[in-house]
Formats: C-alpha cells, structure tokens, sequence
C-alpha cells in the first residue's frame, strides 16, 4: 500500500501524531503508546503514524484513523496543531509530523487503558522520542491560549456539568485560581452555555446542571481555520 | 536531488506555498505567480515549490528559499499558517502542502515587480489551481484574528509611522473603520509601541513616528507557537 511509486514523489517521510490531552487527578494529562517497532521501540511516545496515501483522504481523516486504530477512540474534539517538518526531527530521514491534538474527558478514555497505553502529566514529561516534547509542549500551550477566550475546555468535561465543575477545569488547565464572580461573568458574556432542567446534589443544595448551546458549538470551537 | 530513496519513505507530494500578503491602494492584496510548468501552466497561483529534502534543513527554511528564490525577498514577517493535505488538493497525487503566510510594507516589494508576478486583492480573486483559494482565506483570517489583539499589523508599515497611518492600516486589514480615542487606547494598553524623537510633517501640526520597540518583536509576533 506504500511503494506505490509516484513520479514527481519526494524522498520525504509524511506522518500525524495526535496528542491526546485529558484532566485527571487535577493535571493535564497526555496520552503515550509504547512503540511497537524502530526507531526508539519500546519508549512510550505520541500515537500517531504515516499518512495512508491510499486510505486517508486527508491529514485529518489520517489523524481519526490513528485515533481509532491505536487508542479505539472514535470522535472526541480534534483540531490541527501544527506541522513540525525538519532534515533533523526523526532518524530516518527528512520528516514531516502533521500534528493535531484532542481533547476528551477522563470518563470516555477509562476504558481504553491497555498495556502500552499510558497517561502522564503533560507539564511533567521524562525525554521523549522524536521532538514528542516539543509537539506536547506546543499543544498545551495552544489549549492554555485558547482556554482565555472559548468554550474549548468544555471537551474535557462529560456532555451535563455544573459552573463549578467548569471553573475547577479552567482552573486545572490554566494552572491557577480564578475569581468566582469574574468567572461567572465572562462565561455569561460568551454566551455558550444554557441551563439544564436537571440538577447535581450539592454540599450545600442543589447545583444545575449547564451543557453548550448545540447551536454554538462549531462556531465556538473553530475559529483558527 | 530529489531521487534519493528512503526506505521508509510514502509515495506523497510535500511542498511549502507562501501567501504574501501587502496593503495597496487601502486594499489587502496577496501575491501571486504565473506557473511555469504543469499542472497549470501560466495560471497565476501561491508562490510555492517542493521541499528540497538535501538543501532545506526545516519547512520554515524552505519557506524562506521559495521567497528568496521566487520573489527575491529575505526576511519579511513569515509564519506558519496551516498544512492543507488531501488525496485530492492536486491532480498529481496526495499532497501536503505546509502554508505559510508573509507580510511586507508595499514599498519593499514595489521594486520586485516582473512579468510573472502580479497582485491581486485577496478578498476579490478568480479561481485560483489547486486550493489556493481556500489558503488565501485561512491566511486574511488569521491575519484579520491576530489583528484584534496583537502588533501583527505593524509588518505592513515601514518601520517608522504616525498613529494615524498605523489605525489606517488597522482598519484597511479589518475592513472597518475604528473609533480613533478607542484605538489609542488599546495601542497604549497593549504596550508594544515607542515614540522616536521624529516627525512627520502633518496637514495642521507635525505628527510623531512610532515604531515597535525591539524587545517586543518576538514576543508580539509569535503567539502561536
């Protein structure tokens, strides 16, 4: 499927990598495999894989492939990052890494836990393989920016949650507090969000349940292409 | 040069495309080159070309070639701006092109006029090969973006100007005209400009020239990555 040989072809290695990012235990988490082959076999590093020239209509299918194929994961958020292309990047030769990363909630990736499969604190990563810590770095960097001004972290959350469960993962990702009232304000200004008929048993009473207006969501999510 | 084998390699096309974009005649106007080769043979399209795997050591750097080369230009404003990569994109084959976007004051380019090279208004173009169309409009929106909060706008203008000429250019990128005390303002908050001890001779009383202060350059100009 690969030595299809096309003419004006270039000696050039085309791949995707997706970094998978996800809150758990209050971090910002990121989602590594163990290699199954060389170069760096056995070192965990970001999921990803050559471009199928004769199956992926595009880098972004090629990237839900690899999502699917290799972690099982079917359509959580997914949004290109960046291209890392250098002579240097990968041993093998001069490489191209379209990167994309995804968002998703801790509860949708329990279940995929597997051997090779691992989740380590994207702020805290030993030496990756390949630039794998530039590309992570580079991803959450991109989440924190967007962070200040859409509804983005609402990926990491399930589909119904309460304002406080919001704050606490704005918080979690931006890596400080945030004031309460000022919080409140600024996500009423946005206006992504509606209120639910449907509650959470609370300490103290009852807290609604809130989830992104449907209308709102591709607007809110896409506003880089 | 572009024979060699790599084991490993895929059977795709990987090429970098620059959209070159400039104010003229208050209108934002992107560069485009007559092709001298197939496909498209004398179509006006994005300057662009293959990644040289044995001459360019990063995409970047292959970006800056095509603009040397092409264009004769050296170090305008330059940065990533999405990699477009499909099955479909180009009749000779799945193809990645990494896009960049430039920006340069109108009088540095004035000079590089030639045959093949002409302007065009990038909100008013005919169809363009390839989806050349769609990587303009991903480069004015990220430029019309960043415009809003950044000194992005700055790279239009010589490197000295009045605040006048600098709304003027704020408003030609977005398209509407801005409310003069606001923008001041805003200029002032963002804090990335200095007054020099120049003027310029003005219709009632000579205006001050500003210009980006150097510390800032980096940190304004490369939010993104």
């Amino acid at each position: 499927m690969h030595n299809k040989k096309i003419d004006k072809g270039h000696p050039v290695i085309l791949t995707v990598d997706v970094v998978l990012l996800t809150l758990t235990k209050d971090l910002l988490q990121v989602a590594l495999q163990k290699r199954d082959k060389e170069p760096y076999f056995g070192q965990p590093a970001l999921p990803g894989g050559y471009v199928h020239a004769e199956e992926d209509i595009d880098s972004q299918a090629a990237a839900r492939r690899v999502l699917r194929e290799k972690l099982g994961l079917i359509s959580p958020y997914l949004e290109q990052l960046y291209t890392f292309a250098s002579a240097t990047r990968d041993p093998r030769g001069w490489s191209a890494s379209i990167s994309y990363y995804a968002l998703l909630p801790h509860e949708a990736i329990a279940a995929q836990q597997s051997d090779r499969l691992l989740f380590l604190p994207a702020d805290d990563l030993p030496q990756l393989p390949f630039d794998h810590n530039r590309i992570i770095d580079t991803a959450v960097k991109r989440l924190r920016d967007k962070s200040t001004y859409s509804a983005l972290p609402c990926h990491l959350l399930p589909e119904l949650f309460t304002l406080s469960e919001l704050q606490q993962t704005y918080e979690q990702i931006l890596g400080h507090p945030l004031d309460k009232s000022a919080f409140r304000r600024k996500i009423s200004d946005l206006g992504f969000l509606e209120a639910t008929s449907k509650t959470r048993k609370g300490v103290h009473r009852p807290a609604q349940l809130h989830r992104i207006k449907p209308a709102n969501k591709l607007i809110l999510f896409n506003r880089t292409i």
